[in-house]
């Protein structure tokens, strides 16, 4: 099994003065993902948690939606020349009467559009592919457990702390308290392995929950939340503008510059709790 | 052609106050890249700079070094059901003589080792890919000229500073100055289309230049930078093990955690220029 940091030594220079180190890092190491048998995707991840990372792609990808979906997942033995296990590849077995992915699966499936290539073909592949709905999800959340969660989310990033290196993916529950966490050096990564774990405990749809990750929300993590059946969705940077178009197409409720108490709503506003309306405050204040 | 940035309305949440705000967003949009008219691709990108994005990651894949290793590229036309161009699809036409990849390009061309999928494979894939080494490059650069290119990256970085949203990749020669910039919501995508530039450009390899990247340094962003012959790499937060790993291996320099006056050099330091080495200077003024 991989490890998750290793340490390097290094150079550190500040003002020009020069001095020797030893720094953790964090690991990333190839994965490929097999799919009874045949190659389906590789990416570079940090290793650990990689039956929860072959999964939950397999979720965003719409080949399975529950744990009976999966008949096995395996690393590969003798995939190096020496017969070694490297743990470096994986074969997911699907259950009789899943259907596989066509082959342009591996391009991505909101390639293939009868429409030519856009942002609307992508929202509406997300559309006819997922098994359920995410707009008419009641949940509601106060706007402090949102202002809650990032620090919630950074005091269990076990190995964040040390390298500086992990993007994190954590899933909360309507009061903001932390259900799950994962990190890896990839943020699509951290996602997929947060949404495996829980397809492997039959937890899809994640209905009245929340996805906070670490950086920016863009199209692929917003449609890796709807398809996991998650109705929040919050990021500490930035979204896209196709990640907000995804978001008020599903009814995915977008969250994004969500830092300490100040937050930004892009779509999905009515799942915010707020205590007042600021401009139809401002006047009432003026009055006094 | 698409937008670079778009408007969108949000609602701004403060101490549970709210408010109406409009804000601007980094638009993101799938470009599906075909070569010879077969689809090879699909990437979300920012509009703008298609064809180096395109020219760049065909660099970085090995198909492509040199400008006349490419007969032409074009956007295609009639993608879209009411014959409208979408301006997401385009095609490289590459000249006679240029090796197409093989099929398996597509799953990422360090993943077809004989040795099995592990982080040693990746780095040998590279070394056997790469048309130049950059192992031999003499360019030594003052550490004073890589504490300014954060700030220069970020003045040049246009787009940037109105979303927040938006990776950047800028080339520098060995003085710090800025040779070229690009932006894209992914930090793939932002050098491809920095390299693609070059490429088209009849600019590589490009020796005795550094690349300085905004966020993290991943294996592909080290890969990206040998591929292109650039000898050092320089990026704003931390490198992961591989990337370390490749940059050892391949002879590039590799500068991490980039922040004012302020770096850790984790390979090749003999290219960075100190004044003076603070172990050595430590005991003398101990002396004192």
């Amino acid at each position: 099994m991989g490890r998750v940091t290793t340490r390097e030594k290094l150079l550190r220079v500040r003002d020009g003065a020069v001095s020797e180190r030893v720094d953790t890092l964090v690991v990333e190491e190839p994965l490929e993902v097999r799919l009874d048998g045949e190659p389906l995707t590789v990416t570079m991840r940090t290793p650990g948690h990689d039956f929860d990372l072959a999964a939950g792609f397999l979720v965003s990808e719409g080949v399975v939606a529950r744990s009976s979906d999966i008949a096995a997942i395996r690393y590969c033995a003798g995939a190096a020349e020496d017969g070694a296990n490297t743990y470096n590849i994986l074969d997911v077995a699907v259950a009789a009467g899943v259907a596989l992915p066509e082959a342009s699966l591996q391009r991505n499936f909101y390639t293939t559009s009868s429409c030519g290539l856009c942002g609307k073909a992508s929202l509406e592949a997300v559309r006819t592919t997922s098994r359920w709905t995410v707009a008419d999800d009641p949940v509601r959340i106060d706007h402090r457990a949102f202002a809650a969660m990032p620090e919630r989310l950074r005091a269990a990033q076990r190995v964040f702390d040390r390298t500086g290196g992990l993007h994190a993916a954590g899933l909360f529950d309507a009061a903001g308290e932390l259900l799950a966490l994962r990190e890896d050096v990839g943020r699509h990564n951290a996602v997929d392995k947060l949404v495996g774990w829980a397809v492997r405990e039959d937890r899809l749809p994640l209905r009245g929950t929340a996805l906070m990750v670490s950086g920016r929300a863009s199209f692929e993590l917003a449609q890796k939340a709807v398809m996991a059946g998650i109705p929040v969705l919050a990021a500490v940077s930035a979204p896209s503008s196709l990640a907000v178009g995804l978001a008020a197409d599903a009814g995915l409720t977008l969250v994004g510059f969500l830092r300490g108490a100040s937050m930004n709503v892009y779509a999905g506003r009515h799942r915010v709790v707020v205590e007042r309306d600021a401009a139809a405050q401002a006047p009432a204040t003026a009055r006094t």
